[in-house]
């Protein structure tokens, strides 16, 4: 059969999400997911949302959001555009800045979802390593150089560690394209990059509503950035690419921000009580400020992971270069970890 | 301040949907919505949805919806591909087949997005004109050589004509590239092409869930292909393209399709009959099988389209070539257009 797909399609493999399972029940720390359900309130707009109004298109800028988030984090609604997830507003960025055949950059190791987004563009890879300890190197505009948009991630993952905002800051001065700041985790972060926005025109922060905020399974996502660069992020974007049901639900969400960081702190006090623990393990763990730890087990990370999973326990597995010897652990309710590590104990004894 | 995206993005105007009105009442004729709810089982979803499980991401595959259409179309589940919107799928078809600098076809005049996702993926323009019964012509595979992808609705929009089925098969067996049939209105057709699909590689046939089946808001198509297509397609869409909502939700609109379809019938008896109103006011009007009619008023169209605005009736009216004359009017409810027609009536006298 003939294979009427783009030569940069036909050869490439397509993204891999972490496992969903079905069936077998998993204590499940593979996909980041919050452990925790998000604000009543969300529950309680789903139950009050009318859903005979679902004859009608939604409103395409997703106004509510962009209210709601414009009071929540201090920007304008026009500094603000939302996503069917961010990941969807990372392929709206790759669109409008690069062409196919000009480079694109991103971190490495990162988001895995980073390269995909260049194959699927036909972009050239520009690959930025990460240093010794997992942070953006002091070179990274020089390695970029030539590229149009930059992604990096911060917290990063699957690393969990934070590039220090000053040398983040020097970053965006120095690159000529656009550099994307993709901050998915930075509510499990002592501190963020927000504030890049206003001084930099070519700067993007992006956040999701899968994490800090509960609703991976809503599909939402924002980005900021002044309103030349969302002007033509704009244009390229889906009409009507965030539902009606996921604008109320989103808006309601932003508005119990509250509740969000009660969880939020959870997850934290947790990830820390795991830390000691881990490393009373013998396993070398990562600094982290995001919902999960990247870890280097004792013994074969393959092993150790595949020995989890008989223990019904779902933790990530990259075999990646310079992380193959880790694991990521996506930290679950204070109780699921410790029978984790019970399970971990047993293994690595 | 320097425009950082491709010139492609920046010197284009980026896709106008049909006005969403705020504030003033409006009868809403404008973008082809239903005027009838969704099936009630689709609210008992909604009210019998645990919110609290929205914390995990949604099933990449969309497998309920998959399946649900499965039982309704009767194509395998591996020949079904979901989207946030059938725009969704439009969108990933650019992406999958058409390289930067590439040929897209299209009919003109049709869906005004296919021309906007051509200078989204910076593609050349392959324009089909239909003939001068808006029916696609006998050429169209000669028109559109080349191209590795040709755009077209069936009823088309906004003329809402539908050409003869057998002049689209040879179609597909003349062009060499992929061919995507927008059966977006088809529920309101006395026919369709679904069944091209297991004969010819080259053929997508994609639904929509925003019209016959009331849910505009919530962001959801259907795309019918073979294997091969679909895999290579599959590489391309966001990996959580459709939220948990909304395959909860379109799982049991489908499940619920002899409602949709006594909706369908509804708008149809209503459509025959403002036809007949129309023609008596002295507008022409195209043979119609969508859920609008697209009418020559015997006045200048776009003074007839301020008239009815300011009479409180929102149609929709295209300043583009060969339809100027002509104003695209959605089929509300019987009582609605009787009403518009005693305020069209008023207006040509």
């Amino acid at each position: 059969m003939k294979n009427f797909a783009r030569e940069n399609i036909a050869c490439m493999d397509g993204y891999v999400p972490g496992e969903q399972p079905k069936g077998q029940t998993f204590v499940k720390l593979n996909t980041n997911e919050n452990p925790y359900p998000p604000a009543p309130t969300v529950g309680q707009a789903l139950q009050n949302f009318l859903w005979e109004d679902l004859r009608l298109y939604s409103e395409p800028s997703a106004y509510a959001v962009r209210q709601a988030a414009s009071a929540e984090f201090g920007f304008h609604q026009d500094e603000i555009i939302c996503g069917n997830g961010s990941d969807d507003l990372l392929t709206i960025a790759v669109r409008t800045f690069v062409n196919q055949g000009e480079a694109m950059a991103y971190c490495e190791p990162s988001y895995s979802l980073y390269p995909v987004l260049a194959d699927l563009q036909g972009a050239l890879h520009r690959r930025v390593q990460l240093d010794d300890d997992f942070q953006v190197p002091e070179d990274a505009a020089e390695q970029a150089r030539g590229a149009k948009l930059l992604l990096l991630a911060r917290p990063n993952a699957p690393t969990g560690t934070n590039t220090a905002r000053a040398r983040l800051e020097k970053l965006c001065q120095e690159f000529s394209g656009v550099v994307w700041i993709d901050e998915a985790y930075a509510d499990f972060s002592d501190d963020n990059c927000l504030d890049f926005v206003s001084r930099y025109e070519n700067v993007v922060v992006s956040r999701t509503f899968s994490k800090s905020y509960s609703l991976a399974g809503l599909r939402l996502g924002l980005a900021f950035a002044q309103r030349e660069l969302l002007f033509e992020m704009n244009k390229v974007k889906d009409s009507y690419n965030v539902d009606a049901l996921t604008q109320c639900l989103g808006a309601a969400a932003l508005q119990a921000s509250g509740y969000m960081r009660a969880n939020a702190a959870r997850v934290k006090a947790t990830r820390e009580w795991l830390n000691v623990q881990l490393q009373q393990l013998g396993c070398e763990v990562l600094p982290s400020q995001a919902n999960f730890v990247f870890v280097k087990p004792p013994r074969p990370a393959p092993k150790v992971f595949a020995a989890l999973r008989q223990g019904g326990f779902l933790v990530r597995y990259f075999n990646l270069p310079r992380i193959s010897d880790y694991m990521r652990i996506s930290i679950g309710r204070q109780e699921d970890m410790e029978a984790f590590v019970c399970c971990l104990k047993e293994i690595l004894s």
